[in-house]
């Protein structure tokens, strides 16, 4: 099999996708924009060995993939369209590619999103999605956009992804089977909140998600709007094994990674439409922002300050 | 330094551009395309040790990933306007990111490209670019819509980058220097036929860009097209070092890969205008397409058909 049939075999779905006018098979995808629209556009790779093992189940991994770009699409407030796949593999094992496709193309139906193009090489596996998704013209939510008094919210649970990775460690503390299927869950398969992002347009104020923890992701809000803020630790919404050890944990909840989830800001006055889309997904109000720029204070119940050993997972200070 | 100093201090041109709404620093770039065109998506990804060597110039480097990805536009007609950079390092080496950064500014720059997104990640060196362009709606240059009777032409020279790849190798002949010197030229810092494709948009009828080797990449027109086709060895353009040899060096010529020019079909009606355009780059007319479906044959200045050992540049076949 060459490189040709490999992709035409797994990945070349034939459905031809609303707007696309080319799919997989030129020199490049032509799609035709919504008018009056803006255009969002997004990468990110994963890396074996340190975004994932590899031995991991290769359905899992093609839903990841895919699931952190439209996690960035969520982050903005955009409908994700359409993707495009440069796929880095050091060998051809059609059981492996069919796995992989069938996760990613998966999650892609969920949420409407047509994979028209990409690139297939050999070398080291390495898996990078560019996504592409629409807005309103001018909607999209940024980071910069954060104004002083906001509340700070976040969705679904924190922490759960870092618990699973952390138990994979040698040395790691004995976890009830429930609790880590359910984290390893969170880790492997994260639900990407593309419809609480779209829900959120005329809500918050700014908007990220959260891939390499609260604190460091909260902060590059904080830092792009110039604001500070102060996240209250007993708010912070995890699954309960965490809650009930939430002061051994605490790194794990705001610092551990791999969430997914959105961490946003909107005005006090939106505090009641944005509880009601827990209809959509948990959402939980953890903090406020302030008008002293820098990062954000995290205060236990009485008040103090708690000082955070790790700020968040960066790629070059912490290598796998 | 930390992934995100390291992407803010090489990579964040500041310059505003034109239609870009938002560019690097948030969870997607947003731009808003041009009403009633048509965007054109396409993604490369190069891997050391396969694509280039480890020690190749980073400036260089930096100028063959951007090139590669604006050839895909040029394919399509499309001018090319944004693109994104996932950059995967083994460690951050300032010098290193530096040069290449500047390498594909400058050719970013040349073209009127914004650099909009990227996401950075550790492990082993990878470079993929994703690129998007625009032609007016329905105007692309495709692969499918060659037709019988078409002249095929192809720009510049072929195999120069082949013959250079080829010194590289430990029993390889020697080479005039100046000869080199312009085959390394090629191969690596070819020149994407940017303006050329945007020329071919009334007069062809079907492009590609030859990145894979002549036979094997018109092999895609014809497939996609339904067509056959035969080509002329002497008509076939290259180094004059490579005419005098081209029956020994035929699959330099038309296997060779690396070489980032245009082979286009278009109705002989248009053979003036095509000849034409050689104010912008070299183009020549190497053959014809013919309606019986199949491999193009290569002929040789009696007639006669060519047998050519390999065709083409296959990533799973053929193992760097």
């Amino acid at each position: 099999m060459n490189e040709f049939e490999l992709i035409r075999r797994y990945f070349a779905e034939a459905e031809a996708a609303e707007q696309t006018v080319l799919g997989i098979g030129d020199d490049a995808a032509i799609v035709r924009p919504s008018p009056g629209c803006d255009l969002h556009v997004s990468v990110d790779t994963l890396v074996s060995g340190r975004h994932f093992f590899a031995d991991v189940d290769p359905a899992a991994l093609g839903h990841k993939t895919l699931a952190v770009n439209l996690s960035d699409m969520a982050a903005m407030g955009a409908r994700p369209r359409w993707a495009l796949l440069a796929l880095t593999l050091p060998h051809v094992d059609a059981d492996w590619l069919k796995a992989f496709a069938d996760g990613l193309f998966a999650l892609a139906r969920t949420h409407g999103v047509a994979l028209i193009g990409g690139d297939t090489t050999r070398g080291p596996l390495t898996l990078s999605i560019t996504v592409m998704g629409e807005t309103a013209r001018g909607a999209a939510l940024c980071r910069h956009t954060a104004r002083p008094g906001d509340d700070v919210w976040v969705s679904g649970q924190l922490g759960l992804a870092a618990l699973a990775l952390r138990h994979l460690q040698p040395d790691s503390p004995a976890l009830p089977t429930d609790v880590l299927t359910q984290c390893r869950q969170q880790l492997e398969r994260p639900q990407p909140r593309v419809a609480l992002g779209q829900a959120l347009l005329p809500l918050a104020h700014a908007c990220i998600d959260v891939s390499d923890g609260l604190l460091a992701d909260l902060g590059h809000i904080l830092q792009r709007s110039q604001l500070g803020a102060e996240l209250w630790l007993d708010a912070l919404p995890t699954h309960p094994w965490l809650a009930e050890r939430r002061a051994q944990m605490v790194e794990l909840l705001v610092a551990g990674g791999d969430d997914y989830e959105l961490c946003f800001t909107a005005p006090v006055a939106a505090r009641d439409a944005i509880t009601a889309l827990s209809n959509i997904c948990p959402v939980t109000r953890i903090g406020r922002t302030t008008n002293e720029a820098g990062p954000a204070d995290l205060l236990d119940a009485a008040g103090n300050k708690i000082q955070v050993g790790r700020s968040g997972f960066d790629h070059f200070q912490n290598q796998a």
